[in-house]
């Protein structure tokens, strides 16, 4: 009775299993772009044709590489405080 | 003997625990000028003094709002393919 106590396999116990999406681990950009190795852009700043553009830094864009406002929803869903690059003429 | 079964607190059971740093979940920055609000830089693109200009997107840099290629330890840890903003004078 006693070997026979021993022999329970562990997995006949319930368990308890939490589920991490290994994706979400530290990274920053979920969606853009995610094909390429390195997502750079590259702004030839005499051709801005406003005098201010906002560039995204928070990578929830959706007209990525620029800032579309996406950043609020972000900081107040997670408590964070990014926001974008501003590029100015004068 | 039945009551004094159900009376037995929940808390005398031994539980386990997952402990969530809550800051990191979703959180992009992590330790850049936490006490504004929200980070917004901007550049005058006609007082840039080098043809070329990087400009951080990762949110890892020792030089922010500039790069100084920390994105590359970032990608390397996490699978990411986070990479900075160019700025060009021509
Ligand atoms: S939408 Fe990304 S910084 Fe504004
Ligand atoms: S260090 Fe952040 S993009 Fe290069």
């Amino acid at each position: 009775a006693f070997s026979q106590g021993l022999s329970v396999p562990n997995r006949a116990r319930p368990r308890r299993s939490v589920v991490v999406r290994a994706e979400a681990a530290g990274t920053i950009n979920t969606a853009i772009r995610k094909e390429e190795d390195k997502v750079v852009d590259s702004v030839v700043v005499t051709e801005l044709s406003k005098p201010l553009t906002a560039y995204c830094r928070c990578w929830r864009s959706g007209t990525f590489p620029l800032c579309d406002g996406g950043h609020v929803k972000h900081n107040k869903a997670t408590g964070d405080n990014v926001g974008p690059l501003l590029l100015k003429k004068q």
